[in-house]
């Protein structure tokens, strides 16, 4: 049995390989590949904290994979990150227990920074490079790190607003420090009327924004949305743009961006990301769409990434 | 953090502690101190195996626990045993791991077999010592050693009967071996007559015996509908029985053994262990009452039986 932690699982992560695998996994999730246990929530009001765990297995695959991961708010003040949890995978055979990867959250971060990359890429406008990232926390940088990593012709401009001016102020810093263009803007409404691209990632429960702003050819993914009662898009953008696409519609209209525009007009088209990705079905198709995609998490890419630092390990150990 | 192995747990259980904490448990339960998580199914066909999740917390304890418990039926011909899977806690303040219990199913074994034994003391007549018991499993003999030990002054006669009758000759065996009268009988409609208490430990999915064969004061508990489907008992035995008894009503009446009774006949009384345990409703009123007991295995149950396990490696270490 592998037992990995953190930085052991950090040391194994192939980007390439990573994407390859979750892109793969969201064309099994949208032909019905993919079986998806309930998504399990524990709430802890009293600590500002909650636990979720997905489940699911990749048919034909050798593994199926738990995933557990937990958000303590108050952790930060603790000195403690507010992310913890890890993966798990067993033998779908017969169920021994192959590897547990406790990785405090860190897959489970990348492969939703790498699911928004991907996402990204198959549906902007190939000339688009003013990218806005609303927020600034770890889906903030890392959505940013990882669209750049993904496309590196493309000469990304990134313009980030957040609520707490000083952490955009970091996060832009940071991002110089590593090669990015990065800067932040004061004003989010000019911001939103000059971006190509726009990068959603809070955990906002109003629309961030008014409808109206967002400009012909645009595309918008959005992160945040990952509950009832969440939401960062303005309802009538969603309810009018060309293309909705999702990772799974039937997270997405219960507990994702999707919820509150569907619920008001149930005949509302969403594709799901993956028969974009598989050519079954079209995606933008001019310069003037205005697309969204809303990005709930789905355990397919928990399985890909988990698979993908498995097979990392037994290479690793072979050579 | 805690990470143990199942000879690890199985030397630091303690009988007496983990039977109190269960009993807790199902007070806590019916009380509504407990939030359990869906139960999580995931089904393997092609390989005659499944895995479920099930998770909570117990009010104003240290950890939240989840479980993960496999069943792949062919794994004995592969030289492995069938069950497989983990217990683990979290911090319910930080989410922070607590322990990794890889406990291969044992736990949920005992803290099944527990909570039979427990339902079973406090619903049969004081002088019940004829104990039935259908199967030859693994349930069946932890059903016939826990309820021995727990209540170590009755002399009980444990009579066997299982479908496969090498099987419950080698548990009759296995149990004089360990100073339990034991005997296999050859007519299950005669034993069913005789039986002051009958435990059921397959996994049938229709009546194991007819409807008028058991006897006025018998005590029943029912340990194998654990799914949509399953069922042990006549449905008429359990529709006109003096008190029905489960561990958590929702489970019982939605995969359990009184699913189908309680669909026939909604008005059906059923009582939760724990509100009978907690005094605050009457269980046996005479030595003529049938009393049934339907355990699907709760989530309550995980988290204590791992409770107990985690202080007793504190305790260790401590000494």
């Amino acid at each position: 049995m592998l037992d990995l932690d953190k930085p052991q699982i950090i040391n194994l992560f192939e980007f390439d390989t990573t994407v390859h695998r979750i892109l793969n996994a969201y064309i099994a999730s949208a032909q019905g590949n993919v079986q998806t246990g309930d998504v399990v929530h524990l709430a802890f009001s009293d600590e500002n904290g909650d636990c979720h765990v997905k489940s699911g297995y990749i048919k034909d695959t050798a593994s199926y994979v738990i995933k557990i991961a937990s958000g303590f708010y108050d952790n930060p003040a603790k000195g403690l990150p507010s992310s913890n949890g890890m993966m798990l995978a067993f033998s779908a055979t017969t169920g021994e227990t192959l590897a547990i990867l406790r990785d405090e959250g860190w897959l489970t971060d990348m492969r939703t920074a790498i699911g928004g990359a991907i996402a990204t890429r198959v549906l902007a406008r190939a000339d688009a490079t003013e990218v806005l990232i609303i927020g600034a926390g770890i889906q903030a940088r890392l959505q940013a790190i990882c669209l750049a990593q993904l496309m590196p012709d493309r000469a990304f401009n990134f313009h980030i607003w957040a609520r707490n001016a000083s952490a955009a102020q970091v996060l832009k810093t940071d991002l110089n420090a590593t090669g990015h263009n990065a800067i932040t803007v004061s004003d989010l409404n000019v911001a939103i009327g000059q971006a190509d691209i726009i990068m959603t990632t809070t955990n906002s429960t109003k629309p961030l924004f008014a409808d109206g702003l967002v400009r012909k050819g645009c595309h918008v993914t959005a992160i945040g949305a990952d509950c009832p009662g969440k939401q960062e898009l303005p309802t009538k953008l969603v309810a009018t743009a060309s293309l909705r696409v999702c990772d799974m519609a039937s997270q997405s209209l219960n507990h994702g961006e999707f919820q509150t525009a569907c619920r008001s007009d149930a005949s509302l088209q969403v594709t799901e990301l993956g028969h974009i990705l598989s050519g079954k079905q079209i995606g933008r198709t001019s310069g003037q769409d205005i697309t969204i995609v809303d990005l709930t998490g789905i355990a397919a890419q928990d399985i890909a990434i988990t698979q993908a630092i498995i097979d990392a390990a037994s290479c690793s150990k072979t050579q």
